[in-house]
């Protein structure tokens, strides 16, 4: 295997020619049960080095010693997950990085962290050698898209704490491409984002789906037409959208370019580690890079190739906050490959569909906003945003969407049309509203679609 | 003198001790005169590098042939200077970069631009090799204000299009501290800047001077006391405000560290070229970095020491898209080192004070918005943020100013001794209008404060 051991040392100067599909032969495509042969000695070594210095690591696993203990995967599975909170509470609690710090603060040349909306942030604390993997993995799996030296990328997102940002901007530095590092968020910076890329007409294009649909949106008003920006291709995270057929097609359509999915956590950086190839048969569990188990919600333990689950991620090439069984909440479906590119990785034909946590419960169906955006985006009538509203009377839950038409819609038919879609797919009746085209707000972030009033009930009744 | 070469070669391992004050001790306390020997020969490399490779330079110099023509300073002077203009039609006449640039386009690895605020907006596109001297040529010029390894800088400013953001990063990365890349400029940002910096404690801010007076402001709203960042040193550019003594003393005062003065054009990057430091004694011209002549700016021949006048950059360490001569429009007094920190270079000591284009003339009199920036700062009961109105009664400019007091003031009062204030340094009568705390909005960008009527007035006549 390539440059393969612990702590990563990767040769800087090391690049594949142009027309050579995999950055790395042997790793992306060897026999997985080879692999997996190997990313078991790599546990050993990365559970011994956070043991022996991480007391967050060593109060957590109590009497299980990774030096003796840990001989399997079976082993390894035994090991409790991390749940966010901890990470956040420990920080707290050992400031400025955490007891599951690895490193002198000291030897932290980067900083981000989370936008803490709902408390304390967290904050990462990286060091030199974890940057230089985290942007070796990040060109390598965006060599995989198709991404080459020759190539701009146009980095369409905020440039903050947001991880998304600044590791695809490591990513194209490693890999040599020319980066663009645009951002996003600022009052103004669509219009000029859609001139700029008319002007400067990039390869590629990273960035949320939801904000790519304003971007389209903007440059029809600008009086311009994506497709002569030239994109070849686009690649996202942050959102599920790129794994929607509905909406990845309507952007591929847009554009004239393909579309990419990629993405897990900002705590897991190289959060690549979930790419797609230029297969485009769904992500990618890049295992050498960041080990992924699809677990059972429950108990965490690692389900079989073809079920449902959530991905709980260790890393493999970190040694600043090194994440060892670090469960997402996110779900999602894997299938052994390999994929029709011919890396031997696991996939996840449907990519990230939905979390545990914004999966909400209606009469007990489990919807999941993601479906909704899916199959209201389907439809040629829709006019790009929309809103979910939860709400109960007497005791009986109602769904509502309150969706935007197209201008010129026979409205009556849209919202029809919608309501019968929205039955068939989600196995509930919901009541379609629609309201005229722009009518909600659009965000660069993450979009937040979904306003659930039984909570407020819920809270109401118990206090 | 130490890597002194073209194009720069830097040894990327290269570190000063942290007690060592000079990251070049040679280069930096040389002899004035040796230093402009080698700066001659240099000019000659550079002159003649971009007379190959550039259509552009070779049109706007005629018959003078850098190998042959250029034997002296006075041969130097003699060529015509760069308007930025002339960048964006060269640039519009031929995409992406335009003809004054020295490098095969594919060799580009970083593109970034002018915001266009005022037409097509201009691409800067980076070779490797530039990024490289950029971060270096940063690093020590942070160096000299004090930064250190060991230290965390917080930078405080957009990650866009603004180059200041993205080569501080760079200058931070290679010095080997901690990069904290927070930005600026989206909705609430602000108030989780003050809440980072409260839990990060970081050494070092990077942003500009508005922007810090705004983050006190919110610090405030927080519940945050400024001082307990535990911020040594305060860096700035993009407005004249850093060597202003009245706003650099509040500064000073607000966050209990030293406040440092940089910066030149973004098309000049390394734009530290003009930094001050640890002295505090002015900006250090770094002439090896950017050659900085201050010209007439009538006939841009270089002016003695002591004179007024508006500063000319010529790259010495750039071979993607070398400028020769651009001329800034600032207007600058510089004097001859050595600075008390034992540098030898040539001192701003009042930095960059105004802008042939901004500042305006009111009854015979040249005025800055930078000087009613400056006495109003020094007014213990100003609120903090003013607007500039000039206008036109019959044949008679009127001067006026909308000024914020402070919560409590005595209002009559301070309105009238900001007139006499004014008055009197200003040497025009000034009508003050006393506002409220808080009626103006605080920008993250450069504030812009003048309204001039008189230039509607003039259109209107003119048509």
């Amino acid at each position: 295997m390539e440059d393969w051991s612990f702590p990563p040392r990767y040769d800087e100067s090391y690049r594949p020619a142009p027309d050579e599909p995999y950055w790395f032969p042997e790793r992306e495509t060897m026999d997985p049960d080879e692999r997996d042969a190997q990313i078991l000695e790599r546990l050993k070594e990365v559970c011994a080095y956070a043991h022996d210095r991480s007391p967050f690591y060593r109060a957590k696993w109590g009497d299980f010693d990774p030096r003796t203990d840990l001989k399997s995967f079976a082993d390894f599975e035994q090991l409790p997950v991390i749940h966010k909170e901890e990470l956040r509470a420990d920080q707290a609690a050992n400031p400025p990085f955490g007891s599951y710090t690895c490193i002198d603060p000291q030897e932290v040349v980067r900083v981000h962290g989370t936008s803490g909306t709902t408390g304390r942030p967290t904050a990462f604390g990286i060091g030199a050698g974890d940057w230089r993997a985290i942007a070796n993995a990040h060109a390598r799996i965006m060599w995989g898209m198709g991404i080459r030296p020759a190539d701009t990328v146009f980095i369409g997102s905020v440039f903050s704490l947001y991880m998304g940002s600044w590791a695809t901007l490591s990513g194209t530095e490693r890999l040599g491409a020319a980066a663009f590092p645009f951002g996003a968020g600022v009052a103004g910076q669509s219009q000029r984002a859609v001139n700029w890329m008319a002007q400067m007409r990039p390869a590629a294009f990273y960035g949320t789906p939801s904000y790519a649909l304003r971007l389209a949106e903007i440059a029809q008003e600008e009086k311009l037409d994506p497709k002569d920006f030239g994109i070849r291709i686009l690649f996202f995270s942050g959102e599920p959208g790129a794994s929607i057929p509905s909406i990845r097609s309507k952007i591929e359509e847009l554009y004239g370019g393909k579309v990419f999915d990629c993405g897990s956590m900002a705590e897991m950086s190289p959060w690549m580690n979930l790419g797609e190839s230029s297969a485009q048969a769904g992500m990618l569990c890049w295992q050498d890079v960041v080990y992924t188990e699809v677990c059972d919600p429950e108990t965490h333990r690692r389900l079989p190739f073809g079920a449902e689950g959530t991905p709980v991620y260790t890393h493999l090439e970190r040694t600043s906050q090194p994440m060892i069984r670090l469960q997402s909440g996110d779900l999602t479906r894997w299938e052994k490959g390999p994929s029709p590119c011919g890396r031997t990785y696991p996939i996840l034909p449907k990519g990230i569909y939905g979390r545990i946590d914004d999966m909400f419960t209606i009469r007990g169906e489990n919807v999941y906003p993601a479906a909704i955006d899916e199959v209201l985006s389907a439809l040629p009538d829709y006019g790009g945003e929309h809103r979910i509203l939860i709400s109960r009377q007497e005791t009986m839950d109602k769904l509502a969407v309150r969706a935007e038409h197209r201008d010129g819609a026979d409205v009556d038919a849209f919202a029809a049309r919608a309501q019968e879609a929205l039955r068939t797919t989600l196995g509930v009746s919901t009541a379609v509203v629609p309201v005229p085209p722009g009518t909600f707000e659009r965000t660069e972030l993450k979009a937040r679609r979904v306003i659930d009033e039984r909570a407020l009930f819920h809270e109401t009744v118990d206090a």
